[in-house]
């Protein structure tokens, strides 16, 4: 297992994780200028805010500031109520994957996505093997694109309270299911996203991750399990404060031969989105080397 | 599979559903008179809530009203930070089934406990397998006592969501596992209770309920996932007002024999805790008609 201690080398940062500063939003260009500031060496930066700095701009400013990605979020959000929002779900992961190669990311990250209608508080219907199979067949559908583009799928299973309106894909097994069925060769080109908040809980974490084996992993998510949870979205733990033993899985995901970013990833409305930017990033920093 | 359209002589209150009214406390013999009124069979009473009443004045309620029980909240919390720990929790275990006992409950059902402290806000360490190893010892010692008493343990898989500070065992297959090792003969003394909330997200859910089968399966209960769900405790829905596809997961339960109550076990602090209880139970009848 790597030693984290003495440098951050591997650190990645997920934008999210200081997409508002003292309570305000803070602009990717800013966000990168204080990663680079740091020598921080990779981020994983979201859709709408590469969209809101323009992609080509975004892609200049990460080879100026000589940083690389980690990820790319997201795609994903497979389920629709019918043909016409699988069709617009698929449009608009074509343009991620684009968006992806673009600014050179090694994987795009896929939330599958829930029941149709339900992150707005009216689903569909209650089918969630339907919602599953649609998942199926979505990844199915993308995986010859990115196969062609050079752009390997990274299924992120999100924690069960999230099959509702995220993800129904809520286990590592799950995803490593898709996986076997889709590219039974272990190419490369799907593989799966281990955030430790999604999956810290399962009892077949370890088995699943040597099960995944290094052509699989694709990424390592990082943050902590807070007691209490506030929310259920956002109120993620920074690395330490929390419950989960995140060297262990570390250690588990690195026995497969892991050696990528580990990627803070932290939405936390009522504190460190109410903090300095520069606060946070010194503080992943510090708990990347103690705590992770 | 039974029909519920007609009739809720099949109906179980779980007491903690109107634990509250209009935002008051709501004191336990009060319940059981506004259950009996309404032609309500069955009821599952908390300890706190029986304590409160008195524990042979609340046997002597149930006999005079003619209430059965579906079974007694609750057993567990296993896990401890010492030896001192872990045998207060046995003790306390002891209490909970003679208390079963006089009540005349079905089963005990055990909320197994998470990492030591962590409810509190400070867990000990973080060695999730080992507190579920606690778990797991803590059931094998309850177990002998409760053959003796004659009274079924319930394990009750919680949602993963509260793996940390409530109950560690999170899927029904972990349940079973306990089961299968503790008791093999399948003798009717250590089964699951399968609350819906819990394990509706679950992919295995089917199949670990054939798994189960009907002498595995000692309680059923039920409430809906809303979303968005606004707390990670007490936001739970009433029957039909989310998106689990309870008659599916009943069909699963009575497809292994299972001819139960039905549990209604609802904690609401937004909602349904701030309306009137008469109404509260009004409700679940009509949903246990209409959407169970």
């Amino acid at each position: 297992m790597r030693d984290f201690s003495a440098d951050h080398r591997w650190l990645s940062i997920n934008t999210a994780t200081v997409r508002r500063s003292q309570g305000q939003d803070l602009p990717l260009p800013r966000i990168l200028d204080l990663c680079a500031a740091r020598g921080i060496g990779a981020v994983s930066p979201w859709r709408d805010q590469v969209q809101a700095a323009g992609l080509q701009a975004t892609a200049r400013q990460l080879r100026e500031l000589g940083l690389s990605l980690s990820g790319y979020c997201r795609g994903g959000m497979f389920p629709a109520a019918d043909a016409a929002g699988l069709q617009a779900a698929h449009e608009d992961n074509l343009r991620a994957l684009e968006e992806a190669v673009t600014l050179g990311a090694p994987c795009l990250v896929l939330v599958v996505g829930g029941l149709p209608g339900a992150l707005a508080g009216r689903a569909a219907h209650k089918d969630i093997a339907g919602a599953r199979a649609q998942v199926h067949e979505g990844i199915a559908r993308l995986l010859e694109p990115a196969r062609a583009a050079g752009m390997p799928l990274a299924i992120e299973p999100l924690h069960p309270m999230y099959a509702a309106d995220r993800a129904c894909i809520n286990t590592l097994a799950q995803a490593l299911d898709v996986c076997d069925a889709l590219d039974p060769a272990r190419s490369g080109a799907l593989g799966v996203a281990v955030d430790v908040y999604h999956v810290w809980w399962d009892p077949q974490l370890q088995a699943q991750i040597a099960r995944a084996g290094r052509e699989r992993l694709l990424a390592f998510h990082v943050c902590d399990w807070l007691t209490p949870t506030r929310d259920l979205l956002n109120d993620r733990g920074m690395m330490g404060d929390g419950v989960i033993d995140i060297p262990r899985i570390r250690g588990w995901v690195e026995a497969q031969g892991y050696a990528g970013y580990s990627e803070v990833e932290i939405f936390s409305t009522q504190d460190w989105w109410l903090r300095d930017a520069a606060e946070v990033l010194d503080t992943c920093i510090a708990r990347h080397r103690s705590a992770v």
